[in-house]
């Protein structure tokens, strides 16, 4: 008994927080430094990359005391701080004792190059220009991206029953380097609802694990990957139910949008493996499915060559038997139990199938009753041309 | 005290082996249809692909009972007889059975699009057109090609010190869905060495190890991959240090042959791992490497952006720490346990190594003892372009 729906504008919905874009330099022009404030502190939860090479930002923010409370995130693109050592987490702290406004347990968050100390000097000048009272959502997404296309935001106002309500907003930032167990991506995800720090840790995990979790644009993870969600209460309503929906559809959809600018990607789709004998069997075919190059550049040119489809699933070393297997685009069957129903009729069919923007590849195993989908995307010209020149 | 030298004319030199390629109609023009023949019985080792659709020929091949003896093999390409169920099998029995010269348990190897049946009428017919006392190792060679540019053979006689000798040859095909535990890759390897059987399945699984299996393309595993050692001992010579010697040259230099012929490739790249606390972890990493897109584009791009080399191997989920990676491109130093040394002269150096056909990629762990070499090569364009028109 609950509402939800769409607002512009995502962050600046939000009771009590402050955002800002602005361009400090790092890159030539655009955005590439911006702020995320909220008048009252707040309960953050996270979850981090799982490379063994976490960045500077990403140690900084785990020498803060178990479940401390912030204010303030300072974040900038182009340099990752990442594989700095101990000086890029000490250039942190230097940056941060610069904010101009009395913070609490200040965060930082980086993406970009590896490998690079932060320009700080540059960085720390760029500080003077923020105005700590802005609400410019639009600013602040566009200074997260990196080799984005489009700037990445969205907020939900969740309606009550009692007609009490509350806003869950996010940006987030990602296009290559995006594989399951997160990616190049940071997500910022700011709520106002009055939801106790137990149930932020629980349903963000769950939510990570059922959307970012899910997609792959290249198969590689980074060292920077972050997701945060941060609540200041001030709405004072909540709604368990109601929050785990909203948080879900935010997240879902973020990733979603993700995929759709994956470096040089003309498809987003679906690889949905179905009754496998077990949901670690089905994961497994199915993010196999959304990483393997002859099934990403046979969809790049809209070939229905299935039996790329059947290897990938064979070699992903899950239960599987070919006279058992069925493979589907969209609603048309071409693959059937060991039967190939690949006639002129059907082919023409599945062809049109794959010129769309977006659609299903379904492998039904018949093993058992589990399932899973992964979300991937074509590989492209485009995608060679923007990661071989991506330092210049 | 051997001597090893190469020969010319690959599979002609081995005593007592006849083989011709000719086209039988399943590619427009060249050959797709092959036969390799000895006058003697042979013993046979067979390496064959980890997917689970292993492919019509290789069932039809483990019908025979255990250590089966057989004088002929038939081979063709453009159509790899897989996902075909037992009318694959079958097609296979009806084509041998009209093989014009007496044969001793023929098996058959395929290579090429998957989930359509073989031509058999065809294929049948194109049977006529063989000379079985023919020696042409060339004809047979390209008669296996698929996307391949060129033929891969190599022959070696090996000399033991009481002047007896024999020889060792081989054809092999592969250029793309080559990853370690094997590939789109056919190789037939012959010899006329006296050698036991308990040997050359022992030499030939270590030696793949060794070879085949330290190479990718593009991470995928396909349905044929599969590795013949026939020996008809015609020579009467044999050494076992000396077998095992030409035999690790042989296969490695077709590894590297199919590496440099990868699909689009325009570098070939050894990623070594060293000091790694165990050999899994060495294997893991170099692996990781060797697939990762990223450091792939950027090899193609000849960046030496080694935040990716570093980031990837974080990602790889092995004992590793910031703080005691090194990397070096060929002899050059880029990062030192924590400290990036690319200055503008290093990174001159860097890409001058870059620009070279082939070259190493060093990653020090200072870890442990183990060390790991995997071979791999560039994404290019051409990759994309290849494998998006593959059936057309």
């Amino acid at each position: 008994m609950f509402k939800i729906i769409s607002l512009k504008n995502g962050l600046d919905n939000v009771e009590g927080f402050y955002s800002q874009g602005i361009n400090a330099g790092l890159k030539q022009k655009g955005n590439d430094f911006a702020f995320i404030r909220s008048e009252k502190e707040c309960d953050i939860s996270a979850v981090f990359t799982s490379n063994r090479f976490q960045a500077a930002p990403i140690k900084h923010f785990k020498k803060y005391p178990k479940n401390f409370k912030s204010d303030f995130i300072l974040i900038n693109s182009k340099n990752a701080n990442a594989l700095t050592g101990e000086k890029g987490i000490e250039d942190i702290d230097d940056i941060l004792k610069h904010i101009k406004i009395k913070t609490t347990n200040p965060i930082m968050s980086s993406t970009g190059v590896i490998g690079y100390r932060l320009p700080k000097e540059k960085m720390i000048e760029a500080l003077k220009k923020f105005n700590f009272d802005k609400k410019e959502s639009d600013s602040t997404a566009k200074a997260i991206m990196t080799t984005d296309t489009f700037k990445k935001e969205l907020c939900l106002k969740v309606i009550l029953k009692n007609n009490e309500s509350f806003h869950i907003a996010s940006i987030c930032k990602g296009a290559g380097m995006i594989n399951p167990a997160m990616a190049t991506m940071l997500c910022f995800i700011l709520t106002d609802a009055d939801i106790p720090k137990n149930d932020m840790d629980k349903l963000l995990k769950e939510s990570v694990d059922n959307s970012f979790n899910t997609i792959s644009v290249d198969g590689d993870t980074s060292t920077n990957d972050t997701v945060f969600l941060l609540s200041n209460k001030m709405s004072k309503a909540y709604n368990k139910d109601a929050f785990r929906e909203a948080l879900n559809i935010l997240t879902k959809d973020l990733s979603l949008q993700i995929l759709k600018d994956g470096e040089g990607s003309t498809k987003v789709v679906a690889f949905e493996v179905k009754n496998a004998k077990t949901r670690e069997d089905a994961k497994k075919a199915a993010t196999s499915l959304s990483n393997s190059l002859l099934v990403k550049t046979a969809i790049f040119g809209e070939d229905p060559n299935w039996g790329r489809i059947a290897s990938t699933i064979g070699a992903s070393n899950i239960d599987a038997k070919e006279d058992r297997l069925v493979i589907m685009y969209d609603n048309i069957k071409v693959y059937d139990k060991g039967v190939n129903l690949m006639d002129k009729n059907t082919e023409d069919k599945a062809c049109k199938i794959m010129q769309k923007e977006s659609f299903k590849i379904i492998c039904d195993l018949s093993q058992g009753n589990f399932s899973y989908t992964a979300y991937g995307c074509d590989l492209s010209y485009e995608y060679v041309k923007i990661n071989a020149d991506y330092r210049t």
